[in-house]
């Protein structure tokens, strides 16, 4: 079934027309409402009778998390603050954090997306959705809370926490689909096997994931675990929340819903407009929102976008699973490269400790990439034999997720630094030369 | 302001009028769609046509907590588990949790009933409402929430804990009503006065509490700490959630929405309906209630209802502050007294530690009670003649709290038993005779 069929399997000149009207209202309305905007597109020397196409947009400077910040708490509001009848917030491990306003005309947006999504995910008014996402100034639990609405799917809001009762209440209720992030799933698998119980037993039948990097391995141990399929869904609180994209049953990339979010991808580098199927940062603008219209807001998000039909019928475009963050990427002989990468490579290669460093380098005309690697205890009194092995293993597995031999070194069980908070894994010594 | 004037300010003749016919309709749905209602209905020789009048509710047998416990999980949903479209449950400290079932109207329901009292409460869509209650499977925040919605305020759905972000976001946002338990209100205060802040300068007009056992002393307590007027808020997840009885600006009793919930006062030893301003436990029947109709459920606590006017000008029956529970009540010489009057009794003469223990004896033809409590410390050491001083200071105090005369007996410190959870205050050696 499809939520919304006009607006999903809507003829693409068509729906580019829509989204132009609204991206032209919305440049409107934020250059007349808010001074903010006001003065940014002024100062760029923009206007909003500039936007006749969608590629227009690309005159508009960027919005990054430092102009939200600027504007906080309410600076990019476009209607008077009685109107905004919720905010949501993220907190931001640095600095001030950001703000996000709705209307109720915007909440009712917000929950069009998402029901769009849970409707992909084969959910209806039958169904038991339990939602394990924080429910709070974080946009998680409130998305799909508002989205089962819509859909009249019944809601179990039990938040995070108290994992032997989300499992005596999965039993209970009969629930039939799951939201969480992919390590809570997993840990709340591993409680269900401790108390006896077979997750595949349970009867869930659609599993939502969110809110933390992923990769397939991780989606197919979800999988495994509940026996159910297992759907991304991507979202920012600043653009609105959780529904930016979400997977349909083809679970080959999320689907955008265009008439609400009009997607770019540029080159994080250059700032350049980067084409179909090419990789670089996400852009998101909001073609939809009254309260708090964002427009061009670089999300740091690397993924790409195919508008190829999808097997689904859906004709919205789709963004690829985040591969990493554009202030981690590494640019090496013009190939983009992420610690994410590395790590998926490791994980695959095995034998060898979470813990890496890679390391940039210059020596000569061309970049070299050295990623240095704690072994495990065990291999490291295996000896230098089984470590060459291992070494090749690891180069191999790298070049395979990145397309780019680099240089292995093994060092010792706890050698490498640790960090409180984010890890510094790359060394980019190709300025010092 | 008045939220819905045409209800809240009815005559009390159509007032029941309306209540009748609400009842009935609900006593028939339940006998006709919910197979528990049917048999205990019919066990009972009671049917669906014996409600002619109002009074004839007291005919029906009463739901209690094993009821919906034996009923569990879904037991009592009167339409398809389809149209259900939110749970939540409230966890209990014994056995299995109960549940409580909505449909998109009841959560329509719910909503008014809670903008019925923020209005009470002053409050419109110009106001900003920090929601400090936990949002889950417990309905505290959700039930905020949905009516903060309903009159257009801006609602920060923060949710418990992080104290200091609580604060900034208070100043940083302009909350001008805040919602909390008592004990996190007096918490909140306290860390903002540490941070050098000024709880009486942020700007807070109306304050929400509810969730626990409370004086005025509680009360007066929290308005000083932010120079605002706190309104009780009370409710029960079975019924609904809170919203059952909110306090106008009066602050003189909580007025029930009588054309959603129909309350009673019953004496909880003789199980019989008592008269106005009568003390007893109350007894809720949900009026209009689509997905989930309670009908004469034990709340088990004790308050009493007054059907005078109000000065505020709402004709809806007023409930007095919850005083005790009634499976903590005492009948002494023909009065009910309860654990909880002691203490505020205890916490009023001072000296004292907040452990005590009653215990009730009828030596010969008349009651006697007993009432031991550990002194503190330093009175401990302060040698007889202090003590007997404090001892009627207590008496004194306990009198006028219950208009009990009682034996008071001062104890070494920590010579009283402890408990783990609920502790047992009462000794009734009167069956022993
Ligand atoms: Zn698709
Ligand atoms: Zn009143």
């Amino acid at each position: 079934m499809i939520w919304n069929e006009k607006i999903e399997c809507m003829e693409r000149d068509e729906l580019e027309e829509l989204q132009l009207k609204r991206l032209q209202e919305t440049v409107k309305r934020a250059f007349d409402k808010i001074p903010y905007y006001n003065k940014k597109y002024t100062e760029n020397n923009v206007f909003p009778e500039d936007i006749e196409t969608l590629k227009d947009i690309e005159k508009l400077p960027f919005i990054t998390k430092d102009d939200l910040r600027e504007s906080y708490p309410f600076g990019l509001f476009a209607v008077d603050r009685k109107k905004i009848t919720e905010v949501h917030s993220s907190s931001g491990t640095t600095g001030k954090p950001v703000v996000s306003g709705y209307t109720p005309k915007d909440l009712d947006t917000w929950s069009e997306t998402i029901a769009r999504g849970l409707t992909m995910m084969g959910l209806g008014e039958e169904d038991i959705i339990q939602n394990t996402h924080g429910y709070g100034l974080f946009t998680g639990g409130f998305g799909v809370h508002y989205g089962s609405h819509k859909i009249g799917a019944t809601i179990i809001p039990i938040s995070t926490g108290q994992t032997r009762r989300q499992i005596e209440i999965m039993k209970d209720f009969g629930t039939t689909c799951l939201i969480f992030t992919p390590s809570y799933g997993i840990h709340l698998g591993e409680v269900a096997i401790e108390e006896g119980i077979d997750p595949k037993e349970l009867g869930v039948k659609a599993i939502g994931f969110g809110a933390e990097m992923w990769t397939e391995e991780i989606r197919q141990k979800v999988e495994d675990i509940f026996g159910a399929k297992a759907y991304n869904i991507y979202g920012l609180t600043e653009l609105m929340g959780p529904g930016v994209g979400i997977e349909c049953e083809a679970q080959n990339g999320l689907h955008i819903p265009e008439d609400i979010y009009y997607p770019e991808i540029i080159d994080p580098n250059t700032l350049k407009n980067l084409g179909p199927n090419e990789k670089g940062e996400l852009v998101l603008t909001n073609l939809y929102r009254e309260g708090m219209p964002i427009i061009r807001f670089r999300t740091k998000d690397i993924t790409s976008i195919t508008y190829e039909p999808c097997e689904c019928g859906r004709t919205l475009a789709r963004m690829s699973r985040i591969t990493g963050r554009s202030d981690d990427m590494i640019k090496v002989k013009g190939v983009a490269i992420f610690p994410s990468q590395i790590e998926t490579a490791l994980l695959k290669a095995g034998d060898v400790e979470p813990h890496y460093l890679i390391i940039v380098t210059r020596p000569h005309v061309l970049d070299e990439i050295e990623v240095k690697v704690e072994a495990s205890k065990d291999l490291f009194f295996d000896g230098v034999k089984e470590m060459v092995n291992v070494k090749d293993r690891i180069a191999k597995s790298i070049e395979n997720e990145t397309g780019i031999r680099v240089k292995v070194t093994l060092v010792e069980p706890k050698s490498l630094p640790r960090f409180e908070g984010k890890a510094k894994r790359v060394i980019d010594e190709r300025n010092l030369h």
